[in-house]
């Protein structure tokens, strides 16, 4: 392309200082340097980790920033050493990388890549320990390695999934953050057979999409727990039978749970990171098959407490981070999952707007309205 | 056979109270009742089960009982509903049971059998509740439905399994309980891979038992943690390639060996029942694909406590119950393991005593020495 090698201007939205509203801004995007990439995002939605970083409360504050991570984009150039991607190819940048080479890829079972693992407080590439982006010469910090509200970006190969093309941006673009987190966490870690029972706690984006993977995988009973009985509506789109309100019982809602399904269930997902939940989600699984699964992320002083003889009686607790999906290796697949209609992406994306009102998109996130908002770059 | 449907006297080792040397006395066994199986017992061992109960500390105590759980018999005459074992078929008795009807038997998953699963309480036969064994026509009671300290016994059919009659009995008895609870624990439940590094937390014969399945795995690094360092020489016979005495350590034993590992062990097996060693199998694990199992039986007011933080990051942790091993349908295929000489049971037997000298092997196992004592019931 005719941009390739040099700074490119274009839009961004920066978050100059924390909670404070993000300001549309012209930003210098530089060339990519060695194993990157440089993409137009052309669609990006909000996730919570955005909001939480961008809140900074109890954070490092790395300001000014230009956050956002769930997106969809298009390669314009690439750096020395790349090879997997070309100009024109379609690809989802995600927070968390995948090298290929480490002993986490080299795993089977893990996505904890050593070099491209998740770091909030880096606001750097981590080739040169510089930023991308400039205001009049002036750095402004990346966020996870992917920096999705600007028109264009700078991110390492190996946290770029390369999709199908015909796969429509505007609706896979949420597959980059929180839906596939909730979803691999059922469909990879949980692994619910046909029939099963399913409690998942918390029924915000992350904890629907984890109940979409029990509707998909079969499940014949899926209870959902949350707080807000106004979630049992919503969740009822995605599967839900049975709706719990810990509020609305004095006994512990594991006791509920468990007298409600013949001593226990098959498979609990939690994706709210509150230390009760995440040990209510343990101990309402039967003895003897039942299998817990913690994706929420926990408070840092978070103590997970219980009798070992939960344990003992043939219970198995596992945690997940982004529902161990291998970044490139395993995004393209869930794309298909979405093109041959298993998996039902629409109904997650509750809001659209223009790019220039991404702070509308920030208040109904802190209103809690809707699951997913995705911005339209080109408006 | 002649004595069938009769009572039979013989000699059996009586358990009075609590702490007392066991006395060997002639007592009465009736015939079995529906769904039950009298067993001529050959063999039996001397597991620290028995000199748990038999100590009674904060336990119910249920005496004059018989004690024993592993062992090695032969059918003598069955009770009505009993189609499955005949006379002359040779069977372990165990003390947890497979009824084969409930969910739990029919789950591939779970060994914990709605009727028949351990108690410890029951001092007799779940059919009638009535004990089988008298003397002067006053019950003595039966311990975890085996009662295996006795030259004949009655069984639940659900707690015998069938096994090849050219197995030796006096090795093969030792499968009853530990050996096979240690070996399953590692080879159906954490399942390390063939290269995989294994710590194993306790070097009894429970763990000693879940080194030889490690070593059968074909670990490549198999740690043995234990407080006493004498245990290290017999584990090298297990496969023991490090040893750990947590005691030689300032600092937790699991960043010993996370050091030691180069961030953590692929598999840990906690043998020990300790909630320190618990907590520490499972932080000893490797992000990304660690699996903890915890073997050992916990205090009643254990707890366990972690951040949640080491299961997010993709470690799991499970326990098990009898290795995994459904009594009846998987047992018989552990003792064809010892027959095509996979697994080691002879070093597992590191004493024989007749049965006239139970109280022999009582002293054996309160100071420690050796593994296995059999006790040779026509002597």
């Amino acid at each position: 392309m005719a941009t390739a090698g040099k700074v490119i201007k274009c839009k961004a939205a920066v978050a100059w200082e924390a909670g404070k509203p993000l300001s549309i801004e012209e930003v210098e995007v530089a060339p990519p340097q060695a194993m990157e990439v440089r993409v137009k995002i052309l669609y990006t939605a909000l996730c919570h980790t955005d909001v939480y970083f961008w809140e900074a409360k109890g954070q490092t504050p790395v300001f000014p920033r230009i956050l956002g991570h769930e997106a969809g984009g298009i390669v314009e150039s690439v750096g020395e050493g790349v090879t997997e991607l070309v100009p024109g190819d379609h690809v989802l940048p995600v927070f968390t990388g995948e090298c290929k080479e480490c002993a986490h890829c080299k795993s089977e079972e893990s996505n904890l890549c050593d070099l491209l693992r998740i770091n909030v407080d880096r606001g750097v590439m981590i080739g040169d320990g510089q930023s991308r982006f400039t205001i009049d010469g002036k750095p402004i910090f990346h966020f996870v390695g992917t920096s999705t509200f600007s028109e264009y970006t700078v991110i390492h190969v190996g946290c770029l999934a390369k999709i199908n093309p015909e796969a429509p941006l505007d609706k896979v673009c949420v597959l980059s953050c929180g839906i596939s987190t909730g979803l691999g966490a059922t469909l990879n870690v949980a692994k619910p057979k046909k029939g099963s029972t399913v409690a998942i706690f918390g029924l915000g984006a992350v904890g629907l999409a984890a109940m979409e993977g029990a509707r998909m995988a079969g499940a014949s009973r899926i209870i959902g727990v949350d707080l807000n009985p106004a979630k049992y509506e919503q969740a009822k789109k995605f599967g839900c039978t049975d709706f719990v309100n810990p509020k609305d019982y004095t006994k512990p809602v594991q006791e509920v749970l468990v007298e409600m399904t013949n001593g226990g269930l098959d498979r609990a997902v939690e994706c709210t990171g509150h230390i009760d939940a995440m040990i209510a989600a343990f101990e309402c699984v039967h003895d003897g098959w039942g299998v817990a699964v913690l994706v929420g992320v926990p408070h840092k002083e978070a103590v997970f407490k219980t009798h070992p003889m939960n344990f003992l009686n043939e219970r198995t607790l596992k945690g997940t981070f982004f529902g161990n999906y291998k970044p490139r290796t395993d995004l393209p697949e869930v794309v298909e999952m979405y093109m041959r209609k298993e998996l039902d992406l629409e109904k997650f994306i509750t809001h659209s707007v223009p790019f220039s009102q991404i702070n509308t998109a920030f208040d109904l996130m802190l209103k809690g309205e809707g699951l997913r908002c995705v911005m339209r770059m080109d408006e």
